[in-house]
């Protein structure tokens, strides 16, 4: 980071308070917005952190969503927790249903949590990492905007499709990832077309269908997934499970929803939850060694697990008790405080 | 196939039922091992139809599996049945415990079954396809042997870990996949080995680490996994979900616990099941139209659909009545069943 600025966690957290709320977002939303950038920030996982207020007021200038609305949650007796975002973040919806989440995991061994009609900006590992948190493994899957391309096809039909996973480890980090199932996120295709680099064989194909390293080429384009065909049947059960599984929204569809709007991204979300007593026997200690024993043979070839750099990041930024940011950065951000 | 045998699905059945049964599998256990390979061949997938006769011999041979225990299912109330091998081939604990797995399935939303002590040698697909065949949604995994280093690893720690999906189609195929994490099946390695062919870049390493193309070296030292880091951590996700989530081996330990007996590996088995009806609020129509919409946008560019191939084996094959293999094949296992 050229010239960074320190700030404490409150800052982060009444600097995003500032500025969700001047953009138009009522309390409960901010407040559930600003605990996922803190969260983001405490990792330094930059690109999902303060970052992110540009795109939340630009979403609530496109005018669709609703700032104030309260999610409802449908009650049930099965395994499934439904909650409608009516039209607001999707992150207030989460916040409200994953408590009743975690109840029916831990009384009915699996359960699922369907977010739907909401608009979704943020990480997908915070999410999950809630859920280890609570001594339940996790799986969430979002979709976006059909940017990417099937394996085999030549336009996007698919959106960049996270799936995000977490395991809990008794007195340490979890095992987390959260991945983009394209090659690139979106974000990084922008940052090769700003720095005026060529892409990497693999990552997208031009308006005609054909191979590019051209990164504007491919913005025109599409995307490709990860992993050839597999990835891109990854990606294709993402969409079905996070969008017509939950009566929402496809990549397709939530492409034409925004039109030319921009801002977040509007469709659904589905997270899974498992809870390891059920699935055990109760026989949690033994298991929990089984896997150590799994990261512990990878660790020690020299391989890293995903989010070690993460969690590096959060155990040093929670012990100095700031976090930093790049300068231009607080710069852009206290102008937008000062505009709205 | 240079020269065939035209077998009809009866002579299919009735030749694995005599090997399986001159083998030492008991009269259940051998119709269930039957079903999946009749179904394998009307697919025309070779590499787990009736080729797999001689691996179960040899799985007997080897003198850990038991031919004629019967599964334990456990009885619970919540979402899970637990259904326990005790040692047995997988297949037929599956058979058991999917009525109980579709009942909790309709009426939970979503619901799991852990299969323990199984041996284990079938594609994944067909027990998928029995669940989308009821109208559900359904995923599978399973660990295997630790021939597989993880992303950035110089030895096996992962098994080919394979991840199926099936989706229902109204008066479809239903959408399918079933792929290992591995870039490539261990049986490919083998075949490139015996034609004599270097291995495509990006699919094994040697005993010391480095990457190679030599089909020998990499069964000496190990695959990689499809996707990079990205399908790296995918296959662990695998072996936690069908390993210590439910009180079962990893690769790690399945190889162990293997030696050098040979035949098909001992571990667990986790299926997951959605009901859309559940997770949709009753709205399947609607929902089942918007995800052939993206069906048909991703087959209208060129692009195919995962197991489009099997499904015209199966219609021709279904149509005529009769299924193709090798005559080498054939001749072997004519020879395999009078040696028994």
């Amino acid at each position: 980071m050229s010239e960074a600025v320190k700030l404490t966690l409150d800052e982060i957290r009444n600097l995003s308070l500032t500025i969700l709320s001047g953009s138009g977002y009522g309390p409960d939303h901010a407040a559930a917005i600003a605990d996922m950038l803190v969260t983001c920030q405490i990792d330094d996982c930059q690109s999902h952190g303060l970052f992110r207020l540009f795109m939340c007021n630009d979403t609530m200038k496109a005018g669709k969503i609703d700032g104030n609305v309260a999610p409802a949650i449908t009650q049930s007796d099965n395994a499934i927790v439904r909650v409608d975002a009516r039209g607001g973040m999707s992150l207030l919806a989460f916040h409200e249903a994953l408590p009743i989440l975690i109840e029916k995991t831990r009384t009915l061994g699996i359960a699922a949590m369907a977010i739907n009609r909401c608009f979704h900006f943020s990480a997908l590992w915070p999410e999950v990492e809630r859920l280890s948190a609570a001594g339940l493994a996790a799986m969430a899957m979002v979709p976006s905007h059909s940017w990417v391309a099937p394996a085999g096809g030549t336009r996007g039909s698919l959106g960049t499709n996270p799936l995000a996973f977490s395991w809990p480890r008794q007195g340490k980090d979890p095992f987390t990832f959260d991945f983009a199932t394209s090659a690139f996120a979106r974000g990084e295709i922008e940052l090769y077309r700003r720095a005026g680099k060529p892409l990497p064989d693999g990552v997208a194909i031009d308006k005609d269908g054909n191979p590019t390293n051209d990164p504007q080429a491919a913005m025109e384009g599409a995307m490709l997934t990860f992993g050839s065909y597999k990835g891109s049947a990854l990606s294709i059960m993402i969409e079905l499970l996070a969008g017509p599984l939950i009566d929402d929204l496809t990549s397709l569809e939530s492409m034409e929803f925004a039109g030319n709007s921009g801002g977040a991204p509007y469709h659904g979300e589905i997270l899974l939850a498992f809870d390891p007593g059920h699935f055990s026997g109760g026989r949690i200690d033994p298991n929990d060694a089984r896997a150590e024993r799994l990261f512990a043979d990878i660790t020690d070839q020299g391989a890293r697990l995903p989010s070690q750099r993460r969690f590096a990041a959060r155990a040093r930024n929670i012990e100095r008790g700031y976090v930093e940011i790049a300068k231009t950065l607080y710069d852009d951000l206290q102008e937008l405080a000062q505009q709205i």
